[in-house]
């Protein structure tokens, strides 16, 4: 069982226009919500490819209606809204909501039951109202081993903590490092294992055992709001199953194509996929 | 008492970002929302004036706890983002939801209660999911003089219907004609009072009395935002009290210049209305 953990789980709100035009009254031609949050995607990622997969997280009054299973706060969780036009998405991130001390307590539990068996926890996305070494507590309770997809001072505090692999994309691993960075040496300096997503250009998964390259085959077209939570997706299932690391970073860099190819954040387009799955090129550094 | 409706109330949601480009992510630094709506901001005016008023219209469940005497309807209401930066109010509208025949039942069971012992009846804004009738049907029913303050084909098919007042602005009744107006003749033709706002400059009367232009001593700098609304409040209590149309036409341009200096919609700050209260100037045409 895979258990991911989606602290800032949000209300995605997707708004449908004919052309944003700052200054100016637009009719929202659309309105799609979902719950979201990088956890959620991920695990929605998992779902689809039939992989058992439990969640939790924060969840304020309104989102606990679709998140009946996550830890009640009493702030209300954030919004995000999408705003797309024939040109661009352009992304409105509420700020999230404050979590109380028994809040927090009772995520811990939860935590602590459900991470009790999963066989890999994975910790994703921005932290709400909470201290910037959560997800290292987090980290240092689990018995099982801890994909970690955050930034700044909480993937900063969380590498400290011994996760199992962080993946950062390469302006997060920018931002960690105060510069841009130079692959694959910057990863080794880090200590733990990293997997740096590069975009359309793939990613490098740099371990104690070696450093790859992996390449897509070609080009997507699409929406890439929540490829690199495919590609976490992935990266649970691998090492979940003990796979060997470049066979988990070929099939990672697949589904997050796929999910590219998918018009929204969670769903991966599966014909895209099985193209990828043999056609992603790896090398050993 | 004046009675304002709202058919399609909405929670006004406002949000501070840094600046919005398109195709960008934004972190919204601070949300703020009430609820909104023309004929809420008409209301609010008129208490802050401190006239008696009562409001009804549709609520959804999460609005209702926010206007808790509305009309209770299943779908959600609407809601309005307000996306701020220092350059310019940008404006997402969502479209209004639907409503049943029972909920416009139970709407025109609570109109006919209130319009009952109602000096004036405004009805403001655009329509929910409702015939383009709806604002006839209720302008039928009233034993109160009515105000319409609508657009479109709901305004149209409201003035057959032999409202008291119709209160476009000059865009508003271009779209009505289907070409520029020309004023005050055009008013004339539509053959029912009409008070046309022309933002900075004014507003034009046109009765079967006679037909007055006002001007503002000066233009106001600020949020233009809810300034029709402040007009269509002081229109209400000049019909309500019987005040000469000058009179009315005066106050209602002073009031709403002063909505203008107000940061937020259904207030208006009280020295320029002050200020302006003798300084307009009303010209015969």
């Amino acid at each position: 069982m895979i258990v991911t953990v989606t602290l800032n789980a949000a209300l995605d709100v997707t708004y449908r226009v004919d052309r944003l035009c700052a200054g100016k009254t637009h009719r929202v031609r659309d309105v799609h919500s979902r719950p979201g949050g990088k956890g959620v995607n991920v695990a929605d990622v998992l779902r689809q490819l039939g992989e058992p997969v439990t969640t939790t997280g924060f969840a304020g009054p309104r989102l606990l209606a679709e998140l009946p299973h996550f830890v009640p706060i009493a702030a209300e969780s954030r919004h995000t809204i999408a705003v797309v036009d024939a040109e661009a998405v352009t992304m409105l991130n509420e700020p999230g909501p404050p979590i109380s001390a028994a809040e927090w307590a009772a995520l811990e539990a939860e935590f602590d039951r459900l991470a009790a068996t999963a066989s890999v926890v994975v910790l994703s996305g921005s932290l709400p109202g909470l201290p910037a070494d959560a997800y290292a507590r987090l980290i240092r309770r689990s018995p099982a081993p801890v994909i970690l997809d955050a930034e700044g001072e909480p993937l900063r505090a969380g590498i400290a903590a011994g996760p199992a692999l962080i993946k950062p994309n390469i302006d997060e691993l920018a931002g960690l490092l105060g510069r841009t960075p130079t692959l694959p040496h910057d990863c080794h300096a880090l200590n733990v294992p990293t997997a740096v997503t590069l975009g359309p250009d793939g990613a490098v998964l740099s371990t104690s055992d070696g450093t790859w390259s992996a390449r897509p085959p070609r080009p997507v077209r699409g929406n890439p709001t929540g490829a690199g939570d495919a590609f976490t997706a992935a990266l649970a299932i691998g090492l979940a199953r003990n796979r060997p690391w470049p066979e988990t970073l070929a099939d990672a860099v697949a589904l997050s194509a796929a999910a590219v190819a998918a018009p929204i954040a969670g769903a991966f387009d599966a014909p895209t996929y099985r193209e990828f799955t043999d056609a992603v090129t790896v090398e050993e550094n």
